[in-house]
């Protein structure tokens, strides 16, 4: 079972917005057995749209169209999805008292003409409520293709995606399994991990897919199986990862998508009752803010002195300014003073302090350009590490978050063998 | 002049990761008059890619593709494409240089076979050079379309687009102008604007495009021109905007183009000589690594507390434990005390605060999950608002920051006239 997932708009096809609605149904549909064969992102065109049509026509079992149904003159998609069906639109009388009730109860004014049109419909669809919008879904069935149209914004195409679609698809069709199964390694690069691999990788089955998915510092690792056997499949997978653990088990630091290092890291410090702060200065709070985008993080993490202005290191972290000034403010000296001090400000088992130049320019310090000083401060020493993570600024500041993140990790797992 | 991008993963099928790479390359083409026809997802399979390449074949002038040009067996971007042009691969010495030298030098290790194939190309590709990667972006023509492969590794994709793409695209291809301002509206619905402006929007010339892009408690209007006659473009643009201010002037709050809120703010502070810090609660960093992924952020952010812990309320920021305990850490007096403490542990001009209950769930503060309080500390006064931005904790903190960068815009923007 196939579908290709339509994104009208063109507010999409200029860059200004990212279309992060296609990936949540994708996501959606992928959990029950129901292939993504491609997304397209169109204009808000009614050749294009009808073009668009006719091509995944019979292409695709399902069509997942989203955007374009507002109430104004650039919203098209219902208008043309009629024309396309040779279909005309109709009121739907449910439809119509939910807009009205919306309208006025909610927003407290009266309906007016072009609220109530949200209530016309192509007399043939199968209308899907949308209970926290006013554009309704709709589903139509053309040939052996069925098209599904969708609001745009975002928590009502949500809302009909997990309420309508998915038990209505569930209901309707017979679908295989896939099952998809994410493994985590950090500090080697994408071509070192596939050599360590190489012939554990030549060995899978037919019906298990690896895919490399790299990002600054970490590799994740994805297997994917398809088939009909649902336990068959879990087994497979399960083997394989039992056997990858034993030849790269020492880069491995977690499993699945949730599994960031972020999210294990808080695992552990929350089963060994221990308590991180962070003093940032390349980083600009990033390492707070990913480590705080975890619930929970209050359980171990106190906080975080981001301390961009030289000035702030000496006045609010009370490094002393001659230090600062004899190594610079890019030293292993400055990262280590951030570290005790903010463990003591803070007063945590643990500390991470970071210092570097993130670029484009060179600035006041004479460090070069992705020259980095992290420092880690544990309940009985402080480590520092230099490293160049090059250019652009983007990727330095996260290669120093991810490789922050990781020398704790390390420190504390040292710890627990 | 047209053209479609095309990305490449699985990983983008299955909803893993959002694809990010394809808004960017849209803007960028955009800015210079290329129009996007389309943007398409496909999976990584040799078959998918061929056929997709033969339906682009002379539909548009350009294709771009990212992805799938790493070294591992499920990168098969670049084989695909030889297979397309009956070509071969051959070694890129320039690229075989660089990438020997970036493991060598950078990574410190010896580079493998796998790393040095990076530098195989098609014969017929014109090589776009990858200083920041080992992958080698390409350009290679067939009949009346261009095809361009980029790594999916976003720093990568950009570095490419910007120093090599559209310098090139500029130089060997003629483009209309493409001209395009938005407004931005604030606590009107859709309906409502669009019936406000009505008349305006019927008497818009034929080459200006109108569209509406709702977000909650906001509406943007994007208006659209394209012509070979810039000046007339913006002129025509600049007349109907002047127009539509004097019939909704009363919920026009900005002219937003593509510029972030983080980078209009950057410019206002650098241009105004005013400093910023910020003391984070609920948003755990996000506003400070937000305002410092900026390039030139040291000009003008001194720095943050991020006060997670209610302690580090009392122990850094000097909060009275009383007060604290007397109004709940999630309380108007807390953000202002909080803004009023860090704008003067850093002496700074302005100073933004948040605490709040980002969910999931309510941990021992008794505001309700979603309620937040911002405070704006500026030379003169304090402002507290209170909010309720809801589920998930995701949106909880981007809506805090959002609305706490947008807070002290406002009030820049207000001295300013």
């Amino acid at each position: 079972m196939k579908a290709t997932i339509v994104t009208i708009g063109d507010e999409i096809l200029i860059g200004q917005i990212v279309d992060t609605n296609s990936g949540f149904i994708a996501k959606s549909l992928d959990r029950i057995g129901v292939e993504i064969h491609e997304m397209i992102s169109i204009s808000d065109s009614k050749q294009h749209i009808l073009d668009t049509l006719a091509q995944l026509q019979n292409q695709v079992d399902l069509v997942i169209i989203t955007g374009g149904l507002g109430p104004t003159k650039d919203d098209i998609t219902k208008k043309t999805l009629c024309e396309y069906f040779g279909d005309t639109l109709v009121v739907n009388k449910d439809v119509e008292a939910h807009v009205i009730d919306l309208i006025e109860r909610v927003m407290n004014r009266p309906a007016s003409q072009m609220n109530k049109d949200q209530a016309l419909v192509p007399s043939q669809c199968t209308v899907l409520h949308n209970k926290v919008g006013t554009a309704p879904g709709m589903w139509m069935k053309k040939e052996n293709t069925v098209f599904i149209s969708l609001p745009g914004v975002p928590y009502e195409m949500k809302y009909l995606v997990e309420n309508e679609i998915i038990p209505k698809v569930i209901k309707e069709y017979k679908r295989p399994y896939i099952i998809h199964k994410t493994i985590l390694t950090y500090g080697q690069g994408e071509s070192l991990v596939a050599e360590r691999i190489e012939n554990w990788e030549n060995n899978l089955p037919e019906f298990i897919k690896l895919a490399y998915l790299p990002s600054p510092g970490k590799v994740r690792l994805r297997l994917s199986a398809r088939g009909t056997d649902k336990e068959f499949l879990e087994k497979k997978i399960e083997e394989n990862v039992i056997s990858l653990t034993k030849i790269i088990g020492d880069i491995i630091v977690g499993f699945e998508d949730s599994d960031t290092i972020e999210v294990v890291l808080g695992r552990l410090l929350t089963q060994q009752k221990k308590t991180l702060a962070t003093a940032e200065s390349c980083t600009g709070g990033k390492i707070a803010q990913v480590l705080t985008a975890v619930a929970g993080a209050s359980n171990y993490f106190k906080g975080s002195v981001v301390s961009y202005a030289t000035e702030t290191k000496i006045s609010v972290l009370g490094l002393s300014e001659a230090l600062v000034k004899e190594h610079s403010v890019v030293s292993a000296q400055v990262a280590k003073e951030m570290a005790i001090a903010i463990k003591r400000l803070m007063k945590t088992d643990y500390a991470i302090a970071t210092t570097g130049n993130a670029g484009p320019s060179k600035g006041d310090e004479n460090a070069e350009i992705g020259t980095v000083f992290i420092a880690l401060a544990t309940p009985n020493e402080v480590i520092v590490e230099e490293f160049n993570f090059g250019q652009p600024r983007e990727k330095v500041i996260d290669r120093t978050v991810n490789k922050g993140l990781e020398m704790l990790q390390k420190e504390i797992l040292k710890n627990l063998l």
